[in-house]
C-alpha cells in the first residue's frame, strides 16, 4: 500500500487562504496584527483549540485544503509560536482569548477541542457556552470515552447548541495528511462539517474514510473500538514475532523479509508495513533497535474501556480482553524477571521446532489472518449489540469504509469487509460472507497447527488461542454451558431451562425448572440470591 | 471429602433457645405472642431482614446454635409464614414494623441485611438509621459490589455506626449448615459479631471458614474474586467434560467414573464432586439429564465484576475474564446454531482423537489442576493489587482458610494454598510456593498436549488454553512488547523505555525515547493524545 506521504498528492492546495502581511519579531505585535485583521468580519471556518501535535497538525490539514482556521490554546504563548512558525503563511488566525477567538469564528461557529479526554472538555465547554449562540457546533476531536459523548450531546442539545464527539485516527502523520474521522453526535450538525472534515480525512480507492457515524457518542464508540481492535492487531503481530525469533529463530532481518511477503498478500496493512520497517531499523551499533526497547507496555486507554463494555454488553469480544490483559502481563516485568528463573519449560517433546520452516510460515500467515478475521468479527458483533443498546443507527459498510485509510489498523483487508457489508448491510456476522467464509476455512489448518505448536514449545499465543477457540465454540451448536446451568442449579437453585428438542409437559420450553439434584434441600428456587 | 450434610455432625445445639409457648393458628396472634415476649427487655442476638432462601436459611442456622434471631421482610406476611412453618419451635422471633424489630435486639443492635444488593440495601439503611444508636451495627450479606460497601462503612461510620460488608456463599444448603463468611468494613464491629459468624461458618479441620477481611469493601472484594474464581473453576470442568464427550466419545456415565477417580486425588473439591452427581443424574427415560439442559449461561454477576475491576487495575486475569466470555458465547445460542451450519471443522489430521485414552485423561487432569493453579494465582494477585490500591490489610492465609469449606470453590486444593500463604504470607506468588512450583512443572507436559490436542482436534478450551499462554508469558523475561512499544512510538509518538542493560548516554534508563523511525515527520513525542 502506499505510504502516508504519498497522500500529498491528494490535497486540493490553495483555496480561501487568507492574504498575509509581513509579521513583525515579537509575538503580542503577532497576534495584535491577525486581530486586527479579523476584527471587523469573523473570517475563520473553524475554531480549533488545544495545539499539541495532533491540534496543530489538523489545523494544519485544514488550511492546506483551503479553510480559515482561528488557533487557539490555554497556553497563550503557545498560539504565538505556533503562528510563527508551522502556521506561518498559511490561511490559520490566531486568539489571545476565548473571547477573541469565538469573536473570529463564521455562524453557525464551529468550535473543535482537541485537548486531554475527561474534565478539560467539560471546562472548556463551560468557558465557550456563554459566548455560543443557538445551533453553534462544539466539535470533540479528543480520544473522549463515549459514554461522556451521549451525555455532552444531550447536554449541548438542551442549550440550543450541536454538539460533536469525533473519534480521529492515524496518530501525528495521520492528523497532517489525512486521519481516519469518525464523527457522531447531534446530526444536523453534519451539513455544516462534512465538506471540511471530508476534506482533510484520508481517501481509499477516492472516498473520504469519514462519514456520519451515528447519535450520541456513536463516533467516540466506534473510535473505542477501532482502538481496541488496535490492540488486537498489534498482540497478533507480536505473537508471530515472538514465534518466529524464538520457535524458529529467524533473525529480525528474516523476519522483515517474512513481513515483507506477508505486506503483499492478504495481510497488507499499515501495521505490518511499520513492523517491517522496524525490524529492519538497526541502532548505530548495527544491531536492531526494537530488541532493546523494554517489554513494558500500557493498557490504561480505549483498549481497556473496549473489553469492560463488551463485559457489560455481554459480547464475547476475546481478541481484545486477551490484548488488553497481554500488555497487563507485559507491565509486571519485575515479576516477570523473577518468575523466569522459577519457573521451567517442561515438555514430552524436544522443545524445538522439527518441521518445515516454510510450510509453518505460511500457516504463520494463515494463523494471523485467521485470528485477524475473527477479531473484527467480534468488533463488529459488538458495535452491533452497542447499536442496539443504545437506539443508534450504524452504518456498517460506512465504518468499514473509515478505517480503510489514515488510521492505525488501515488495510486491504478492510477493503474485504467494507465489501462484505456493501453486498449485505444486514449480514449477521462476518464470518458468514462468503469471501470470509472462504478465508476462514482455508485458514484453518493452518491456524490450528500453529496454536498446537506454539503450546507445545511454550511460547505464549494468548490472542492467537483465544482466536481459535472462539471459533471452535461459535461454530458449536452444543456447548458445554448445560453442565454449567445444572451445577448452578445444583449449588444455588438458580434453574436452568430445558433444550426445544427435549421440551415435554415436564419441562417445557422457556420456563425456569429446579430439579433436587441430590434428593437433599429444598424445592424453592432461588430468588434474590445470586451466586 | 465429606459432603454438605456431614457438617451437621459440627453442630452446637441447644444454648440460648428462647422458651416458646403453644403457638395459636393464625399469623398476627403469632406475632402479637411474639411480640409480648420481647416487649420488656429486647431478647434478639440479631436480626435479621430479607426472608429469600438465604436469609432463612442463616436464621435457622443462627437459631440451631444457640442465638436468638428476629426476622422481619418487607412483605410481612413472609414472616408470619416462615414462623408458623420453618421457624416453629425455634430461638426466633418476628416483628410486624421496623421499629419493632429494632426494640427487639440488644445493644449494639446487629441487624443484618439479606436482601437485593443495590438500592434496596440503601433503602434499608435508609429506614434503620432514624431508628438506631449510635454504635449499632448494620451487616450487609448480600452480594454487593464492593464500591458501595466501601461508601456504605464510609456514610455510617459518618453516622456514629457501624458497616459491615459481607460476602457470604455456599448457595442455600452452605446457608444453612456452615457457609464461607467473608466479613470487611468496621473493624470495631467483629468483636461484636464474631462469636456469631464463627459459630454458623462451615469449618475445615476444627477451624472456622469465616475470619476479618479487612477495612470498608474488603469482605465483598474477597466474595467477589471468590465468585470470579468459582466462574473459572466451572468453565474448567465444562471444558474436560466436552473433551471428555466429543474427543473421546465417554458417556456421560463414564465422565462420572473418570469424576469420581478425579475427586480422590488432587482435583477433590465440591465442584468436581456435583458434577460427578450431575453425570450420573438420570431424566425418567434414563437419559443423562444435563444432556437436555440448554447451554445458554448468564453472566450478569460477580465473575464480570471481577474482570471488570482486573481490567481497572491493570492485573492480567485471564482465566476469569475468559470464564466470562465463555458464558457470554454460550448466551448467543441462536446465532452459534445459525453458525453451526456454516462453518465447518477443517484440519490436517483425522479429527479423531488417536493415542492412549488412559495417558490423555491423566493429561486431562494435571492441564485441569495447572489451569486452577494459574487461575488461583491470578486472583491472588487481583487481590493483593486491590489492597495496595484501596490501601487494605489483607489476611491471606484466612482468606485461603475462609475459602476452604462452605462455599462453591470448597477444595482440598484451598488447604495447600492456606499451608503456602501460612508459611510464607508475603508470597509474591502462588506458583513461587514449593508445593505449587513442582505441582505446575509436573503438569506441563499433560497440560501442553491437551492444548495441542483440543485446538487439532476443534474442542473449545479457552480457560486451559489462556491458562498456558499466561504461564508461558509469566516465566518469559523478554516478551514481545518491546514490538509493541516500538509501534506505538513509530505510529503515535509515544515514547519507549530502554531495557535496562541496552541503556548509555544515548538511551538512558528509566527515560521516555522517542525515535524518527521513518526519517520523515517530527521528533516531538505525543503529550496529550493517546492512540
Amino acid at each position: 500500500m502506499s505510504g502516508p506521504v504519498a497522500r500529498l498528492a491528494n490535497l486540493k492546495l490553495g483555496g480561501a487562504q487568507q492574504p498575509r502581511q509581513s509579521l513583525s519579531r515579537t509575538s503580542s505585535s503577532t497576534l495584535d496584527q491577525a486581530s486586527r485583521n479579523a476584527d471587523n468580519a469573523p473570517s475563520a471556518d473553524l475554531g480549533l483549540i488545544g495545539l499539541a501535535v495532533m491540534g496543530q497538525n489538523l489545523i494544519l490539514n485544514m488550511a492546506d485544503h483551503g479553510f480559515t482556521i482561528c488557533a487557539f490554546n490555554r497556553t497563550v504563548s503557545k498560539v504565538d509560536r505556533f503562528l510563527e512558525n508551522e502556521a506561518k503563511g498559511k490561511s490559520i488566525v490566531g486568539a489571545h482569548s476565548v473571547e477573541e477567538f469565538v469573536g473570529k469564528l463564521k455562524t453557525p461557529r464551529r468550535v473543535m477541542l482537541l485537548v486531554q479526554a475527561g474534565q478539560a472538555v467539560d471546562d472548556w465547554i463551560e468557558k465557550l457556552l456563554p459566548l455560543l449562540q443557538k445551533g453553534d457546533i462544539i466539535i470533540d476531536g479528543g480520544n473522549s470515552h463515549f459514554p461522556d459523548s451521549n451525555r455532552r450531546t444531550q447536554y449541548l442539545s438542551s442549550k440550543g447548541l450541536r454538539f460533536v464527539g469525533s473519534g480521529v485516527s492515524g496518530g501525528e502523520e495521520g492528523a497532517r495528511y489525512g486521519p481516519s474521522i469518525m464523527p457522531g453526535g447531534s446530526e444536523d450538525a453534519w451539513p455544516h462539517i462534512k465538506d471540511i472534515f471530508q476534506s482533510i480525512s484520508a481517501k481509499s480507492d477516492g472516498e473520504a474514510c469519514c462519514e456520519w457515524v451515528g447519535d450520541e457518542g456513536a463516533g467516540h464508540y466506534v473510535k473505542m473500538v477501532h482502538n481496541g481492535i488496535e490492540y488486537g492487531d498489534m498482540q497478533l503481530i507480536c505473537e508471530a514475532y515472538d514465534i518466529m525469533k524464538r520457535a524458529l529463530g529467524l533473525s529480525n532481518k528474516e523476519i522483515g523479509d517474512v513481513l515483507t511477503k506477508w505486506n503483499k498478500g492478504v495481510l497488507d496493512s499499515f501495521l505490518i508495513e511499520i513492523t517491517r520497517d522496524i525490524m529492519y531499523f538497526n541502532d548505530e551499533d548495527g544491531k536492531p533497535l526494537v530488541e532493546k526497547i523494554l517489554d513494558q507496555a500500557g493498557q490504561k486507554g480505549t483498549g481497556k474501556w473496549t473489553a469492560v463494555n463488551a463485559l457489560d454488553l455481554g459480547m464475547p469480544v476475546t481478541l481484545i480482553a486477551e490484548a488488553v490483559l497481554a500488555r497487563c502481563l507485559s507491565g509486571i516485568k519485575p515479576e516477570r524477571v523473577q518468575a523466569s528463573s522459577k519457573l521451567q519449560y517442561v515438555s514430552r517433546g524436544s522443545g524445538k521446532f522439527e518441521g518445515n520452516k516454510e510450510q509453518f510460515l505460511d500457516d504463520l500467515e494463515q494463523a494471523l489472518y485467521a485470528s485477524k478475521i475473527i477479531s473484527y468479527a467480534q468488533g463488529f458483533m459488538l458495535m452491533q449489540e452497542a447499536a442496539k443498546e443504545f437506539g443508534w443507527k450504524l452504518n456498517k459498510p460506512s465504518i468499514a469504509l473509515m478505517w480503510r485509510g489514515g488510521c492505525i489498523i488501515r488495510s486491504v483487508f478492510l477493503k474485504d469487509i467494507t465489501a462484505a457489508y456493501r453486498k449485505s448491510p444486514d449480514l449477521p456476522n462476518l464470518l458468514f460472507d462468503d469471501f470470509f467464509n472462504k478465508a476462514i476455512h482455508t485458514a484453518q489448518p493452518g491456524w490450528r497447527d500453529v496454536v498446537a505448536k506454539a503450546a507445545e514449545l511454550g511460547i505464549p499465543t494468548p490472542a492467537f488461542s483465544t482466536a481459535l477457540s472462539w471459533f471452535d465454540g461459535y461454530r458449536t451448536k452444543d456447548l458445554p454451558a448445560n453442565l454449567l446451568q445444572a451445577q448452578r442449579d445444583y449449588f444455588g437453585a438458580h434453574t436452568f431451562r430445558i433444550k426445544p428438542e427435549f421440551a415435554n409437559d415436564k419441562y417445557p420450553e422457556g420456563q425456569d425448572i429446579h430439579v433436587n439434584w441430590t434428593g437433599r434441600g429444598g424445592n424453592v428456587s432461588a430468588s434474590t440470591y445470586q451466586a
